[in-house]
């Protein structure tokens, strides 16, 4: 049993993180933004901070003394988080948090990345062989973050695990991305516009992304490890899958959108490290993943109608 | 003429560089740690700043409001600031540092990096064509910085020059490193204990480091500036132009310390973008430089007998 604290505890991936990591026996401490709106799990301390605000990240450190971190809390805006330049900010922060837990005896930090590090030239993506090549300022952070700690954890004493997550879905997404969109399109009765397609993805849904980052948080693996299936698939697969679940398959309107000229046509995972040094397996197939997602949005009509 | 913040203006670089910013016409305001000792020339603001203190960047800023920024400080204690853990709280000051500039309306940053920031397994470091491998904390902390702001600068109307000092010494070098050590042995008529020597470097006057650092203020070239002079030499060319110049020749013991096993045989630079497009031509060759450096050691012996 660990002290684990969780920053991001009210987003996307830490709010399926926190009942994980409470079912495995940890003492859990969730850290969330001023204006999250989360019920935490029974026994959870719940912590408001803004970690952006300078000197918080020390303060939150030396009033939870955790042994574990979980670093999940970053700008994730759907269109703005790429180019947004608190990046920088975000980088500055995570940077002080991680030396405050290191001082204060910190034993495992767990950090949360992007494929986007990766060079997308290349279409099979291996953490140790695929050179990284960020293209965007998130990508360009995170990669400034984690070459950071990794290059200094071993004089700090702490065991760094990087988990860089390809693509993801599933209950509790925001607009504004592939996966929610075409299934609010669809339960309004609107034509989901999509492109054509054939842009090859793995998409692992959230409850399995969380699972994998308390997996890699429990495990001594260091250095990046893909957060992915392994079932690298076309997305027309994916939106024709969310079509067939909302019963909606007239109302899919491949190649209505045109794709960006810079889209790469396949971003495969190695997750060899994933299953075979951290011994983590996705629950969901994707079948499986659509129809607890759609369970999921069935359920927030409901609540607002 | 330009309001010109400086900070590190206490150290090695810094002190020679506020002198020329103030010959230039420009509004100088210097920013040294609070133990500095430092006297700015006639006209000059000093401002003392622990820069390390979360929230002082953004203090200063506001309070100094310039329309250019010359970032020089860092940690550079010798012997200690390739691995020093504060590497990661400069890289977040600085990131602060860079964001409350740009916010208030800066025009033009340059900082400093390093040409340890390359791959060193080149021998002819250009800047648009050498890949980067850090091997360092310190050279992955300015990688990680110098990336940040590059990439950011554009959306924030910010021109960003970085320049990469390769080698350097005069007067004012700190105890620790080669041409400071060789010259307090041989004045103090004590062996200079050296390397084999055949290691061939690009090693450039201080007040020239200066001066190329102010140049690249005052130009509107982006992107990393090899800093150097374009004659690189074997060290032991080095330390016999300091046995000649202090007359102890006796007392040089090339070959007596053993080179360290991944010491790179050459690393040279291309210095086409400082001298065409920056326009910056060194004022000292290397007997000129060591002969300046050699009264400046002379006068510090005076000045403390």
């Amino acid at each position: 049993m660990a002290r684990v604290l969780v920053t991001g505890a009210s987003g996307f991936v830490g709010r399926q993180a926190v009942p994980i990591l409470v079912a495995r026996g940890h003492e859990v401490i969730a850290v969330g933004r001023p204006d999250a709106e989360m019920a935490p799990p029974e026994g959870v301390r719940f912590a408001i901070c803004d970690l952006l605000r300078e000197g918080s990240a020390a303060e939150l450190i030396a009033t939870c003394r955790p042994s574990h971190l979980l670093h999940l809390a970053w700008n994730v805006t759907p269109g703005r988080f790429w180019t947004d330049p608190d990046n920088l900010d975000w980088v500055s922060t995570s940077l002080r948090l991680f030396r405050a837990f290191a001082e204060q005896g910190g034993q495992r930090f767990v950090g949360i990345g992007s494929c986007a590090e990766y060079d997308w030239s290349h279409d099979f993506l291996r953490e140790n062989e695929t050179p990284l090549k960020p293209q965007t300022l998130y990508a360009t952070a995170k990669v400034a973050f984690s070459s950071l700690i990794q290059h200094v954890a071993p004089q700090l004493g702490v065991s760094v695990g990087w988990g860089r997550v390809f693509f993801l879905y599933g209950p509790g997404e925001k607009r504004g991305r592939l996966v929610s969109d075409v299934f609010l399109s669809l339960l309004e009765g609107q034509p989901a516009l999509v492109s054509h397609g054939r842009q090859q993805r793995d998409f692992m849904h959230v409850e399995d992304v969380a699972g994998a980052f308390v997996a890699l948080l429990e495990s001594p693996v260091t250095g990046g490890v893909n957060i992915a299936t392994g079932d690298c698939r076309p997305l027309a697969d994916i939106v024709s899958a969310i079509a067939e679940q909302t019963g909606r398959p007239d109302l899919l309107r491949l190649g209505a959108l045109p794709a960006r000229p810079d889209d790469p046509p396949r971003l495969a995972a190695d997750v060899r490290r994933l299953r075979q040094e951290v011994g983590f397996q996705p629950r969901f197939d994707l079948a499986a993943g659509i129809a607890d997602t759609h369970r999921w949005w069935l359920a927030q009509q409901v609540a607002t109608t």
